[in-house]
């Protein structure tokens, strides 16, 4: 129909942020947020995401997103199928075969409907931690179903456009088997790793470093958030994790009949697969600055005190960037500057009792 | 012996941070640096972690730390067993048992030598990576050999201490099954699961997000370095490889079969183990701050440029947090302020053109 009027149902990070991100373009009615919950609603509705309103509110908007854990996508798209023919369906669901494949079974929602996804979140979730450039330059993938319009798909692609991210129309199935081998697998890799180290002894825990912990961050999945993404993608995730498992029974047989090839092809192996991920894309750098590192303790307000006193040395500091010594009170600072203001600097943070020196 | 004069062998990253950190104590002459490459040594004598020398020099130190490649360490301590029976020996490697078994095997050598390895680290390496720093705080392992004597462990101990690391004396074995745990076992599986990126079709890449990329970040690891690791430890990390191997195959057959309780538990799990790891210690926040959150473009100088338009509204930033919207030329800053400054803050900050919220 048009995006003239959004609604939103799940006002969680996903959905509250849709509402902030469309706040930020004109010609649009204010979005009607919907949540089982209506304190989450109003929540989202207090930080600026639309106005909280009911089932009923949904009937006067042109399109709605459904922005709810897996297994409720259909039952909510199904109670959304009663409204007015004319208003345009989407979703946000990170698994999307078995959503297309039952809402292809239902020909008053399959007209209306087109899937989505954007490739965006958070370490924490809730509408509290919803910002409305979640989804600038992310990709955003459009899954049409057989049967559906070109208005669904037309309006879906809007959303992801509006939103600031990037539409890329994809199958179903090329959008689960690519989600299985980069999060739905990867989630279940990074549990089953972090699980064992519950039976590694009480040694185990106090020698892990950095790595361990950036191997297993996302082992601080929700359960049951998780258990609905994985079983929705089940034959592709369990594809995925059966790999995984394969290639390490070989690496560890090799291992056990003394085979460094093997092992070494391995970590080449991992080398090559990383450099395949699109870089980071940066502004291109001016030009080259030189670099100062200082050794920061972990208190609050050190960086802070760090760039006051370049500033009061009157040193302009281009950029920055941060190393945390993970589980310890120390982070290694790095500050681009000029070439001609790094003994300024230098001074000038050593006199204030940090460890200082230039970064060749 | 003692640490009145102490060399290093193996002028990269650890080698140079040890140089480096011995510095910050008095009474005690320069270490000596010997690489295999005199480059290196020189770079890190200019950096200030002591004088390059060569092997002759070695013989005026009073303890000598190898710090090279794993299959190095046995190599260089037989060569340095040849010196004064009186000087110490230690090395910083990661795999214990193996050396160890070795060096038990040489009396002349046996009875100077012990283990350590500090659990301390950068992502890259390197002497100009070297920090006085890098092992403050830090767990510093020291595993001695059967047959040492007081002084050889005395001298490891102290080395650890004053490069202001705990030392925590383990069993060689211990050690090693731990480390197959949480940093040899975990490289294995994070090389393999980013290696499944590369059959997994074009749109993976496209559709990794930020916890693909943490899940596999240490699969950019040195496939030589880390070959010589996983083989040195081969029996614990196959150990260690074969346990997630075949938890990964039954949560394959709970997904394959539909078995929701199975995955849940898995994902439970996964949350119950990283409990276990030791939370980061900070100091205690003398009261609670209020936080502004800001959206900054990835450009050099942003965030100065961000700290000091909070400097010249007269708000001064307690603590700062910062999250990467990895391959995204976006940031999400966090600033920590008296609640009195929250709203000259939002004023200064939307008057520069970004967006700012507060955190709740």
């Amino acid at each position: 129909m048009s995006l003239a009027r959004v609604g939103v149902v799940g006002a969680g990070l996903i959905g509250t942020s849709v509402g902030l991100a469309l706040r930020r373009h004109g010609g649009r009615a204010p979005t009607v947020l919907v949540d089982a919950d209506p304190a989450r609603a109003a929540a989202a509705a207090a930080l600026g995401a639309g106005v909280a309103g009911d089932w009923g509110q949904l009937g006067e908007c042109t399109h709605v997103v459904v922005a709810v854990p897996p297994n409720s996508v259909v039952p909510v798209l199904t109670q959304l199928s009663s409204l007015d023919a004319r208003i345009t369906l989407s979703d946000t669901t990170s698994v999307k075969s078995e959503v297309l494949r039952e809402v292809e079974t239902i020909p008053a929602l399959v007209s209306r409907f087109c899937g989505g996804h954007p490739i965006a979140g958070r370490e924490r979730g809730g509408p509290g931690q919803a910002l409305a450039e979640l989804f600038d330059h992310a990709v955003w993938a459009i899954t049409p179903p057989v049967g559906t319009s070109e208005d669904a798909v037309d309006d879906a692609t809007a959303l992801a456009q509006l939103c600031g991210a990037r539409p890329m129309r994809v199958s179903a199935a090329d959008h689960d088997a690519a989600l299985a081998a980069v999060s739905h697998g990867p989630q279940v890799v990074a549990s089953t790793l972090a699980a064992d180290l519950v039976g590694a002894g009480p040694l185990a825990p106090v020698l892990a470093g950095a790595g361990f912990r950036d191997t297993t961050r996302v082992a601080d999945a929700d359960p049951a958030l998780w258990t609905e993404i994985l079983v929705g993608n089940a034959s592709a995730v369990a594809d995925a994790v059966d790999r995984v498992s394969a290639g390490l029974a070989v690496i560890a047989a090799a291992l056990r009949r003394g085979d460094p090839d093997t092992v070494r092809a391995a970590i080449a192996a991992g080398n090559a697969a990383r450099s395949l991920l699109p870089g980071k894309p940066s502004a291109p750098r001016a030009r080259e600055w030189n670099r100062v590192g200082v050794v920061l303790a972990d208190r609050p307000g050190e960086l802070a005190r760090l760039l006051g006193a370049a500033g009061e040395a009157g040193v302009n500091v281009e950029d920055i960037s941060i190393e945390h010594a993970v589980d310890r009170p120390v982070g290694f600072v790095e500050l681009a500057v000029d070439g001609a203001h790094v003994d300024d600097l230098l001074a000038a943070v050593r006199a204030r009792g940090w460890a200082a020196h230039v970064v060749t």
